[in-house]
């Protein structure tokens, strides 16, 4: 079983910070700088261009790939790393869209990330053949399952609300109309258990830098189910995800299997930042983190409920409905927040009026939300935003 | 002047090695272990999610991206940094043909990488509105512009045989006929002068591993010309390229200037390690490196000729034709290079038979050079690679 105290170690918590953004940049863990080190000064440095097969260099995206879905379902070879989440996105989405038909439809939601929603209208814009983004209200998004829609496209877990969705449940009904499935993971992958070859989508997504502590910029992954892996159309057809890269061929002929979906040369010093980052999952199930994170969360709404009244709960009350934040509206919530980030607990702000936290247990105790919570009802109730004294310390942090 | 001994020093160059494959992957500046050290140790690990702002994170593409474009002839705002150069490619060239109207035919070369010609097919077969790519010989594309051509796009040097373009005249044929022209920077930044104002083409894109030593897979750059950048078509339409990426609009509006060709998250450890690698340009001019570059590329042709009757030169012998590398033909050419690269002459091989040389003053001498030319002359004469000498070495290594 899982020892949150020792876990809480593997990681660089500065002395006086509570640490509730793991949402949005995980803290440093602390094997990665050795493992930087020893990229640049051993391998780069004293093996140059030899380093890229020495060093195995080539095969990382493929080999933290299968780190990464062994956190997510999804079975060895099946994974692969590389670009941003962004790029991945339309990587998935372009795919999508060749398995679809004529549908012409790519049906989302409002509370998906918007980058998401970006990437999309660019790639309809650029295909010019009449698709259509429709985006409905999560709750909304069952009903709105129909067999116009080519693709539907969901980040599992909301950004702002922590409001999760049922992926197997959408999945399935999904898939019995025709419809492709693309889920985004940016905030499930190391936060919630997810089983994509349960679940059975085409397609999945996610970022590296949230939950999984990859660090600023991460590489991306994107899953491709097996059955469809030597067929998926890889529309980004770099070098890299051709059969025989080192043949230079004029012609591109996509790889067997997921590697196809690499496109150009690896980050490889940001990529080895990541496989280290991920030794902080060593001996921890996320079924235990998820255990974990569910009583904390829990704990941190009792707490900011009995003493904030005006602070009221945007994320499901039913801890089965959340990913592993806590939202709360609050009027004053950019203040508020800023005042409690110059105290030392960081979450975040996302407009209009919502405070973010992120509940991550692989370093986060029951006294840190304790405290965080008394901190957070201190500003709240005393207007501590308004005060002389916060304006002065905020403006030097 | 530039002191070529002391730029030298400014890297790690181990013990023994002669580097000819700087053109491939650049050595380890010596600042850069230190700057990551920074940019992990002090803004991630203690600055956590505020380092975005406070460390300067989300300004680096911008700002890394005018330290390029100083390299290259663009106007500070021109550049930016992103992605993999593959992406760029994709970018640019979906950019180009909105900006073609109907025509429909992309122009390249032969000898053009092949993953700038992979990405082009895969943009075709997404596209699907019959666009088709047409390369010709690298000395037969000036009479190849025609009126029915869309788009011009090129690798400015020869990742081969190290041939030049003229980008000034050929971007002004092309642009006389109504084409877009594109070029691809990744073996000219860095090692030959470069004048995008002067030249005049619409975009440009390159790495930063090879003479810009960012390491690798460093992040690319993409150029767009000043007066077509608030016109230009973002097809992978990010967030961190929208007008107002924390406003999270549910629609994209792309941002002013060149930032729109921003995607996604940076890597922010692998463009600071390039920012810090970029140090080893200081108070050196391109100039100085390309007259010292022609200098120490004709004495290793000169020497290599002299003693190696069996091998061809492939490269242009006029060196206003040639990028900063050299390349010859030979039968062994293979396993000639693994005897080479044992002895600690490390140069790289690419089918059929050339052995490709990169001539990179910033860290090579002319003793280096002869050196180099006599232990190939040693190998090619005598046959090492056949040795069982040679074999049991190369086994090892």
């Amino acid at each position: 079983m899982t020892n949150f105290d020792e876990t809480r170690s593997r990681f660089q918590i500065p002395d006086g910070v509570i640490y509730l953004d793991g949402n949005s940049l995980g803290p440093l863990p602390r094997g990665v700088q050795a493992r930087a080190a020893e990229v640049m000064q051993h391998d780069w440095g004293t093996q140059l261009i030899t380093a890229w097969n020495k060093a195995g260099w080539m095969d990382l995206p493929r080999r933290v790939g299968d780190r990464v879905g062994g956190l997510i379902g999804a079975p060895a070879g099946s994974v692969v790393m590389g670009d941003t989440l962004s790029v991945k996105v339309f990587q998935a989405l372009s795919a999508a869209l060749k398995l679809s038909g004529d549908r012409k439809v790519i049906l989302s939601d409002t509370g998906n990330f918007p980058s998401d929603l970006y990437m999309a209208q660019g790639l309809i814009a650029a295909l010019d053949q009449g698709h259509q983004l429709r985006t409905v209200a999560p709750e909304a998004v069952t009903e709105a399952l129909s067999e116009d829609v080519a693709v539907l496209m969901l980040t599992h877990v909301d950004y702002r609300t922590g409001r999760m969705h049922d992926m197997a449940a959408l999945t399935q009904k999904a898939q019995a109309l025709g419809i492709v499935v693309i889920w985004d993971l940016a905030h499930s992958a190391g936060a919630v258990p997810v089983d994509l070859t349960g679940a059975g989508p085409e397609f999945a997504v996610g970022c590296t830098y949230k939950y999984l502590n990859g660090g600023p910029g991460a590489p991306a992954f994107i899953y491709v189910r097996p059955d469809l892996q030597d067929t998926a159309f890889p529309v980004l057809s770099g070098w890299l995800g051709h059969e025989a890269p080192f043949a230079f061929d004029a012609d591109y002929r996509p790889a067997a299997g997921i590697e196809r979906m690499r496109c150009g040369t690896p980050p490889v010093i940001q990529m080895s930042v990541l496989d280290a980052a991920l030794d902080a999952w060593d001996g921890v199930t996320i079924a235990e983190v998820r255990a974990q994170s569910i009583a904390l969360s829990q704990r941190f709404i009792a707490a900011v409920e009995a003493a904030c009244p005006d602070l009221t709960l945007v994320s499901p009350r039913d801890p089965l409905q959340r990913g592993s934040q806590v939202s709360f509206a609050f009027e004053h919530g950019y203040p508020a927040m800023q005042a409690l980030i110059a105290r030392g607990v960081i979450g975040d702000f996302r407009a209009p009026d919502i405070m973010r936290f992120g509940i991550t247990p692989l370093y986060l105790s029951a006294d840190d939300i304790d405290a965080a919570a008394a901190q957070l009802a201190a500003i709240v109730n005393d207007r501590l935003w308004d005060s002389d004294q916060y304006r002065a310390r905020n403006a030097v942090t």
